[in-house]
C-alpha cells in the first residue's frame, strides 16, 4: 500500500459479499469525505479532489467464501489530512463515525502520518521522564492499588496509603471507581498523602508517586489537573474512555499541568472487545492513547481473569513503544498480578513497564506492606536472575507470597 | 426484583457456567463499589455497609446449557447512589468500566432513580420547545442533511443552505464530519444562514433551525456553544460519542446556551452494535443521551442501509418519551429515508419526530429544492390519509421522487 503523509489510512475488517467490497470502499472514500462527486462541475471536481478519499486496498483475509457468499475483507481508506483538525473527535468521527454502525466492520488500522500525529501532544513525560521523577532506572516500577476508597474517611485513606507506601510501591494509584467526594476530596487526599509520604520517606528512603482520580464535571477538569498538579500530585489516573480522547490530549497539551497522565481502560472493553464490531485494542490503548499523551497506560493484562488475548498485548506494548515522533509511554498490564508472575513479566516486557498489583499485594496474608515487598524482592531477584524460590529463602515475605500464590512457570 | 431510590440498578448479560453466576455477581457487587467486605472490622462493616453494591437478581435466560456448560444468565446489580456523582464518568465507570473488559458482557439494562436522575439536566427544549420555536405542531418535521461541506467556500456553502430551506425543510444539519474551518467556522456558517434565511423566509413564510456542527477542541467547545447561540444558531449538532457524553450534560445544562442540542450517533456503533459486548443501544441512544440532554436523537433507522432492529428501534424510542423527570427528546430516525417511506414513519413513530433526509432529498430528479418540497407533499398527504400515489398528481416533486423511489409498503 503506498502510503503519503496527505492521507490518514484507515483499515477496516468487513463481511460483505466479494463482489459488493468496490463499491463499499469507493462509498466510503466518497461519503466520508467529500460526500459526492460524479455529479460535480469540471471545475468543482478540480478543487474538491484534494478534500475526496482515496480507495488504497482491498485484501480478502478469507480463505474463501462463506456458504452464505461472504467474505472477510480489509478495506484501507485513505483520508486527507486536510479534511481534519488535530482532535480524536474529527478523527473518530471521521473514520468510525457512521461507519462503526455500519454492520460486520472493526476498525483493525490506523496509520496516521507523522506530521498530523506531531499536532498531537504525545506523554509529556513517558517512560524517561517517570523516570527522572523518581530516580528509578533499569528495572520496573512497582505501583501498588488502593484495595477501597469508597466509604473510607481520610484518616483511613491515609493510612491505608501508609501501608502501601512502607511496602516500597513506586506508584498508588486511587480505584478508578473512586468519584465520590463526600469524605475526602483528590485535593484532599493529595495534601494528606503528601504529608504521609514524608514521614515513609524516612523509612524507605523512597519517593511515591500519588496517582490522583482526576474527577468531577468535565469542563472543570483541566483547572483541577492544574490545581492537583500544584499541590504536587504524583499522577493524574484519568478515565480517558468515560471522559473523552481529547480530554487527554488537552489535559497532556496543557503546560501548566506538570504531572504525568496515567490512562485508565475502564469502559474500552466496550469499543474493543467484540470481535467484529468496535475499535481494536493495540488502536484504542496503544496508538491513541500514546498519540493523546498517556504517560502510563493502563491495560488488562494475558495474566488474569480481565484478559486480552496475549498478541494484541503485545501489539499494544508496540504501539506504545514504537519509535515515533512522541514519547515512549509506561505500559501498566493489570489484573490477576502477583509476585510469582514476576519473571514472566520482565521477559515478555522487558524493564520499562510497571507491575501493577491490587490484590497480589493486599491478600498478602502478612498486609499490604509485606505484600509490597514480597514484590520488591521478586522483582530484585528477577533482575539479578536468581529464581525466585531461592530468594525467599532471603525474603519472609516473599517466602509467604509464593505460597499464596505460587510461580508462574 | 425489588427497586430502590437508593440504588442505581444495571443488568449485564453475560455468558458464564451457571455454578460460577453467584459468585460472580458477588464480586461485582463487592469489587466495583467497598473494594472487599469480608476482612472488615464489624465496627467499620457498618459505617461500609451503605456504600456496598447488592445482587439484585440473577436469571438464566437461555433454554439450557451450551454444549461447553455455559449459559446466558442477565445479573442485576444494585450500586448505592451515594458511591456515585452525577456524571456520565462516575456512572460508566462504574456500572461498565473494568466490566466492559470482562469477557462475554453486555450491559442492557439500567435503571436509574428518579432523584438521581434529576441532577442531570434532560432536554432543556425537548418536543415542545422545538415546536414552540418553530410554531409547527401536529406534524412529523422535516430535516435536510448537508450533502457535501468539505471543500466548499461560503458562498457555495449558503447556496446549497438556500437551495435546501426553499424546499421548505424546518431544520437543515451540517455533515457530522465537517471540521475543517479552512473555508469557512462555524461562526461564519451561522452569521451567512441566518441572512440567507431572512431571504427564503420572504419566499416560504417558514423559519429553518440550521444545525451547527459543535467542533474544536474540547473545553472550548462551552464558549463555542455559547457563541453559537448568541448569533442564532438554530440548533448544536454534537458528536457526543467522539466527544464524550459529559460535553452534552454540562452544555445540555448551562442556562447561556439557548439552543437546542442535537446528538449526532457517530462512533456509537463501535460501543452498542456487538451481539454479546458493549451497551445496549436503547441505553447508549436512548435513555443517556435524554438524560445528558439532547433535544433531538439522530439514531440508524431500520429503513435504510445503516440499520437498527425494528425491536431495537422501539425500545430507543420509547427511551426518549417514555413519562419521567425530563422532558421528551425528538427522535430522527436516519439513513436511506425518502418521500415513499413517510406513511411508514408516521405509522411508527406518531407525529412527533424528524423526518431525516440527505440522500433522499438531494438525490432528486430536480434538485434539493424539489427534493424537500416531495417530502413536505409526502408528510402532508400521509397526515390527511390521501395515499402517496394520489397525492402525486398534485404535486411533481413527489410525482418524481416516486418514480425514483418507490413507495414503501
Ligand atoms: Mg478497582
Ligand atoms: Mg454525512
Amino acid at each position: 500500500m503506498a502510503q503519503s503523509d496527505a492521507y490518514i489510512y484507515a483499515t477496516y475488517r468487513v463481511v460483505d459479499k466479494p463482489n459488493q467490497l468496490q463499491a463499499r470502499a469507493d462509498g466510503i472514500a466518497i461519503g466520508l469525505t467529500v460526500g459526492s462527486w460524479t455529479d460535480l462541475p469540471q471545475s468543482k471536481q478540480d478543487s474538491v479532489r484534494q478534500h475526496c478519499g482515496i480507495v488504497a486496498s482491498i485484501e480478502e483475509v478469507d480463505a474463501g467464501a462463506r456458504p452464505d457468499g461472504t467474505v472477510t475483507a480489509d478495506i484501507t481508506i485513505g483520508y486527507p489530512v486536510i479534511n481534519f483538525t488535530p482532535t480524536f473527535a474529527a478523527l473518530l468521527t471521521t473514520v468510525f463515525g457512521k461507519l462503526s454502525m455500519d454492520g460486520l466492520i472493526k476498525l483493525v488500522g490506523l496509520q496516521i502520518p507523522e506530521p498530523f500525529a506531531r499536532a498531537f501532544p504525545g506523554p509529556k513525560f513517558g517512560v524517561n521522564g517517570i523516570r527522572d521523577r523518581l530516580k528509578v532506572y533499569n528495572r520496573p516500577l512497582l505501583m501498588s492499588i488502593f484495595k477501597s476508597c469508597i466509604g473510607n474517611n481520610l484518616d483511613e485513606l491515609t493510612a491505608h496509603f501508609t501501608e502501601q507506601a512502607l511496602g516500597g510501591a513506586d506508584l498508588i494509584k486511587d480505584d478508578e471507581i473512586f468519584f465520590t467526594e463526600a469524605y475526602a476530596t483528590p485535593e484532599a487526599r493529595v495534601e494528606a498523602y503528601t504529608k504521609a509520604m514524608e514521614r515513609t520517606r524516612r523509612e524507605t528512603g523512597k519517593d511515591v508517586l500519588y496517582a490522583v482520580n482526576l474527577t468531577g464535571p468535565v469542563f472543570e477538569l483541566r483547572d483541577r489537573a492544574r490545581r492537583l498538579s500544584d499541590l504536587g500530585a504524583g499522577a493524574l489516573l484519568l478515565n480517558v474512555f468515560a471522559y473523552g480522547l481529547d480530554v487527554l490530549r488537552e489535559l497532556a497539551a496543557d503546560p501548566d499541568i506538570q504531572v504525568p497522565i496515567m490512562a485508565h481502560p475502564a469502559v474500552s472493553g466496550a469499543l474493543y472487545a467484540a470481535p467484529q464490531h468496535g475499535i481494536a485494542a493495540d488502536i484504542l490503548l496503544g496508538q491513541l492513547l500514546r498519540l493523546g499523551g498517556a504517560d502510563i497506560v493502563i491495560y488488562p493484562s494475558p495474566y488474569g481473569s480481565v484478559t486480552l488475548e496475549r498478541t494484541v498485548g503485545q501489539q499494544l506494548v508496540s504501539a506504545l513503544r514504537t519509535p515515533g515522533p512522541h514519547n515512549v509511554c509506561l505500559p501498566a498490564p493489570s489484573a490477576g498480578i502477583h509476585p510469582g508472575l514476576v519473571p514472566i513479566l520482565l521477559q515478555d516486557m522487558g524493564v520499562d513497564f510497571i507491575v501493577n498489583a491490587g490484590g497480589g499485594i493486599h491478600g498478602h496474608p502478612d498486609g499490604a506492606t509485606a505484600g509490597g515487598q514480597a514484590f520488591t524482592a521478586a522483582i530484585d531477584a528477577a533482575l539479578a536472575g536468581v529464581p525466585l524460590a531461592e530468594a525467599a529463602n532471603h525474603s519472609e515475605p516473599l517466602r509467604k507470597a509464593l505460597l499464596r500464590w505460587g510461580e508462574a512457570k
